[in-house]
């Protein structure tokens, strides 16, 4: 199959000093069969210009990485200079992608702001990506958790319901529609928003959605303690917005999307925080005196090395997922929505030498007499198996049945299984310059600009 | 049948100078079969106590009214001690209901302010009005629009599209789910809106919806001016939020929620100014010059007068409006939500002898030897026959087959079409102390307070 | 409360022959607070005229009746010559509504005989019901099971999914519409089903629906034996069709469609037959040998009695249903769909005085002092304490709170809960001679007839 | 592009003995750029067995095809013996398909035929069609309109309305799933039918659909005489059914079901009849003595050879379909669809070489300098610019900007349009021994064999 293409990287970004960075981060990536990256460059609302950020995130990445990768910009602070000057530049630059945020006080834009970056990235041709989730209903319902001391991990899941998603999926995508843009909606976790943009689908609206391997296998159980007497606050390591869901129709809504392709890309949202580390912060470090609380915990998962051998198990070996629908999701899709659709994730002629290559299943060993040495053999998930720089998985104790054999990269394979593991060096990989994507596009209700004139 | 109750009149607020006041407005009231309005008294943002706002609509109005009256408070800053301490006083005062916006710069509330204002109206009993429109998308196409120098009276509704409407609908509706009120919204104009209304009502949330004459009988067309030559800006006339839509599908979809039972009131929002009036607003003084913009003229229309007959003419005489629904949404329901049930709204023991008595039909009269002189003539409505304050009607020149015979307010004819019209004298109209909403009451799905526990 | 009008009840039908007839079934009616019933006359399809058909039901009830019944006509075999000449007669004779089935091979019509009956009831403003299940989908399972000797009673509900009553729900609504009809579909069960008439509803299509009280209740469980060892076949009491649902979601929506008004009427579809009776028709006599099937069984459950106390204990005591919808569903709404509208269902000048009187409620004793002697111990129901002639009820061992304290027809009280239980005598129970339905009529998208022309 | 493969091409049917047969019929394909079709092999009820039907069906076409092409079979007698041991051994043969019709009184299948027709089909991984239209309502109306008299060809789109397909539809679906196999929808042309299907694909059944040309650019008003002085039965030259619908609406949705994906194949259904022709059935010979009616017009329109360059002209140029979406839908899916995945619909290493070759557009000529002689000039569609053996199309007078300018089959160019047009000779086509479907499959709800057994 194709190498695979993960759009939603979070790699050594100031508000998670505990995560990967791009050394450990890219190379748990190679050895779950992940040829490509894209991971974030952020802007904090006090940054004026995108210049240093971006060049910040080139130093961090630069020479480090084991696969190629991208970045998409987060806009918290959409002057209107970095609308009008600065985005062409890095659109230039091969940088084609901005991230917004609807929630978390600090990064949220509001929706006249929102219009405003639509109209900049539309004309530019540049790819939306949005986190939809109601920022004003999780604070008031935060606030009055607080008041009743419901502060343990799992208030993390009643504090952002389905219907804080539901609500600015619905709104976004009216955002969306107004301003007649693309765009891709993040980590989608809810039937009801699901049903938002499947019908905005129907209607032919460029709306694109993504969804993760948590919100899959895991729900909000998770964040209860698994051994409260020795350590009650253990759920936090399964914090991450959107929550986990509580209720298992939001699960098999997730897996629907995918088979039916409501859901553009399939990405891990890796955004990990070290447990056991001596900042506490994931730990919820405190907690003994109940001045810990849920929201104060760095939200999100380890789970770029996962990703694909999750969807392989649960989709491609259990039959709810096609060969070619695993391929869409993990690979083609977010090359050509993100503008590396002429190089990546396909095999193809003129395209890189991106591929990861399985195990044979059973079946196939039989078929092929049962002698083949490559045969694997199921097992069960533990966290030193994984090459990332993360105390623990969310998917520790899951059974596989498969794995990435083989990861190769432009040619060279990086990544051998049944050999050395990690056969490639740091810095193999290089920066993308992306073009424009090439599954998206405004339906050119406008010819070039708004014009809000009658219909003749 | 019944009296009509009108719950959605704004009288003599200072925000629209040249409209009606208590004695004009209620005198117009009676003359078109209503006994019973609600008016507003207006919060303004600066406003820190709410007892010298009501107060002060309470000397506006007493003494000067035709027909019964009571007061919502429009709530523009909601501070903690107007929540906590006054709120709970205008309950016992007979003030049972607030009105919040989404729009509109100096009135609009943030959703977590919405919130608070839910969870104390929630806790008192008193029902919540919501104007839903999304403003920054108001705003947002409203510079666009001025920038293309785009500011005839029509491009007001432009710039408040229906997805605008539709938008705030679905989040006022999560939000009153999230808290477990029940809310109206108030003068819904468009068809996908009216859809998300249904869909929460057949879940059993308690959602209520309100419609007014103008959305069933006009469109933007209206807007449009009706003499170019000599008055450019006549469409200004019509400018009210939500604008009069462009699609008669719209149209049709508020005729069929009345049937179908989605709205529970149908009111008039009255909210006029005078069009040729010194002050111009109305009008678009200073025009000529390209100054004025159909942003700066106030919105709202006159029609506390043509409600009841509006939709005699067009629903119980076409057929598509039985005569029970009619008394429904525009006596008895309103009563009943709005804490008038055990007095208005209905002909029954017990209650005020409040009456609005129509013309016998051609076919009555006609079952009645033909000779029954009280028989209507039908004639075109001319602004001259209607006795507000206002220098026009949107629906002069529409051809009426019946209209209020004889207005009746606690056993009294205050309105005699074929004797002396008006025939009460002004201050006859009552303050009405109301209750609490006797038609909607949160679901209890918590038991006394907010309390996010996760569910056993 | 206005006396009950159960629209839905079987007496002495020759396909039950171990059912309740006249006397037996008016009396359990009368002593669960109904004051009206109305029964079927069954035309069997070799039958070329229904005037033998309604006399034979005459003679079976006349004399014989405790509470005041009318007749539906079950319609299987429609001859040219009933449709046009028979039809009419009995309009003029009160009998104003018409059964169809789309089941039972026996009594089913195909889609064109029901267009041509719904042509005649159209023209004779009758009111239409109809059976709502596929045909051959049943038969067509029911003969994969008894391939696989799968005939125990649980199987009756594997026989008669859910798909089979929401195709055919769909396609009778379909059948409406292209005739211009109304209709009521009868003893609705499923979910899906329900959201097709509510959707119909919102486009104004004169769609009415009853649901019953086991539907609200019992699920698929009630089919499998209570007791396996000595008796494996009791399950076969709860045969009815459409059968008892597996998912609870079902009976929620059954509650949730009478709280929105997407249930017009509330009936019991009272079709018993007794258990232990010789005949074994019910009881699967030779069931040792396997000769029996549950295909075999007669369906139907009693409920007449307990249809009323079912509502009141579930809904009303409970929060659910409103007293307003209680009394709508279980009166109102009946006697108007049925043209019973001017002399039942209601409490007001110029109806009978036909009530129904509870024992008041913990509360209303308490603030009545505690002493009222009428206080009605909570209880858990017995069949000996029903006055049917059948050998069981479905809802033996379920606890009430409340139960008709006197019922009164006519202004005579007919029982006394407290006193002497059934205190009137056989036959004080009228005939009614029904009129036209006052709550459903055709659109009138066509005039007269039917008129397949283009638009203009 | 990869030639296209139109699935759905009536030639040399008894039914339509003034049609194309497979040299006419096969010479139009190509030259529209089609190189593969699957016709149909018809039995009659009468037929006992299929061997005879299917020879008959060889013999018409070895030799005579300009393309290559297979066989589905119409099933409209379905024996026992047919269901078990004749399909095996056509599948045996390539023949992995067969079409069902729900309408036409000598060929549609009751509810429960169809059920035992998809256990067989679904056993033996065949696909099904089905034609969706419910047959009573349209005999039904039929019968009113001739006696009234309108008997004119605008009268076929009447009696067939859009709620005959709806319903049959749902219903077909409902059996589909029931049954647990994939359909193909044929020739949908409603836009509430459509949004049947796609509800189906949301839940993950394997509903698959197919449109027309026809469906996507003519209405009802092309059944109205074009002359009505001279020819006032012209209308009846656009008879086909589902018949060409009234409201645009429908048309738009056929255009998004295209892009949204909802329709897997876009085919011809090519099942013309000469309009000029002694036999007169078509042009109403008698039409002047009034006997002659719309129902007794052959169905069907000439499309094979309009069909790619139709979707090509209003979707490809216009930009409402992508070349990649064009593709699918007139060529992957189809082969895929009806196993033919493996050599035909794509251009990969081991397929057949089988392309279709358009002419540079306009831009791309400019941007080659403009001296590209291949270069097509935009012309009028005449009859007899046309392939096949019918007097008429119904696209004459519409504009193309493009055609296919070579066609090639298995590596030899047989259309040439800048040369000699058609440049292959009748029997270069062969017959295709089809294998089993890989666009669709049950979704082993059931391991076997249906197993109706209660869920653990």
């Amino acid at each position: 199959m194709p190498g695979g293409v993960d759009s939603h990287v979070h790699l050594d970004q100031d508000n998670s000093p505990t995560g990967d960075n791009f050394e450990t981060g890219t190379r748990s990536a190679i050895a779950g069969g992940t040829t490509t990256i894209i991971a974030f460059a952020t802007q904090e609302r006090t940054h004026q210009s995108l210049h240093p950020v971006v060049e910040d995130y080139h130093s961090r990445s630069r020479g480090k990485s084991y696969c190629d990768y991208g970045f998409h910009i987060i806009l918290t602070n959409p002057t209107s200079t970095i609308l009008r000057d600065e985005l062409p530049f890095f659109v230039s630059e091969g940088i084609t992608s901005v991230k917004l945020y609807m929630t978390y006080e600090p990064l949220q834009l509001k929706d006249g702001e929102i219009l405003d970056v639509m109209m900049a990235t539309r004309n530019l041709g540049m790819t939306t990506m949005v986190h939809a989730e109601n920022s004003d209903m999780i604070t008031w319902i935060t606030a009055r958790l607080a008041e009743q001391k419901l502060t343990a991990p799992y208030y993390h899941a009643i504090s952002r319901p389905n219907i804080a998603e539901d609500e600015a999926t619905y709104r976004i995508i009216a955002l969306a529609e107004l301003s007649d843009i693309p765009i891709l909606i993040v980590h989608m976790s809810s039937k009801t928003s699901t049903a938002h943009v499947r019908r905005a689908q129907t209607r032919l609206l460029p709306i694109h959605a993504e969804t993760c391997p948590h919100y899959l296998y895991l729900t909000a159980d998770a964040l209860k303690p698994s051994h409260p007497a020795t350590d009650s606050f253990s759920g936090a390591k399964h914090i991450c917005s959107p929550p986990l869901r509580e209720d298992r129709m939001d699960l098999d809504a997730m897996w629907a999307g995918i088979a039916n392709g409501t859901f553009t890309t399939f990405s891990s949202d890796h955004a990990p925080s070290k447990y056991n580390h001596p900042d506490g912060k994931k730990a919820g470090l405190g907690k003994e005196d109940g001045s810990m609380r849920y929201d104060q915990v760095p939200n999100g998962l380890p789970g770029v090395e996962t990703r694909m051998p999750l969807l392989f198990e649960g989709g491609v070996l259990s039959g709810r997922v096609t060969p070619q629908k695993f391929v869409e999701v993990t690979a083609t899709n977010p090359a050509k929505l993100y503008g590396l659709g002429d190089t990546k994730g396909a095999i193809a002629a003129g395209y890189d030498a991106d591929f990861v290559i399985w195990y044979p299943t059973a079946e196939q060993v039989a078929a092929n007499g049962g002698t083949n040495s490559a045969k694997i053999e199921p097992f069960v998930l533990e966290n030193s198996m994984l090459h990332h720089d993360i105390d623990y998985s969310p998917f520790e104790g899951m059974k596989f049945h498969n794995w990435p054999r083989f990861t190769i990269l432009r040619g060279k394979v990086i990544w051998d299984r049944d050999g050395s593991g990690i056969v490639s060096s740091m810095g193999y990989g290089n920066f993308l310059r992306r073009g424009k994507s090439t599954l998206s596009k405004p339906r050119n209700q406008w010819v070039n600009e708004f014009q809000p004139l009658p219909k003749k």
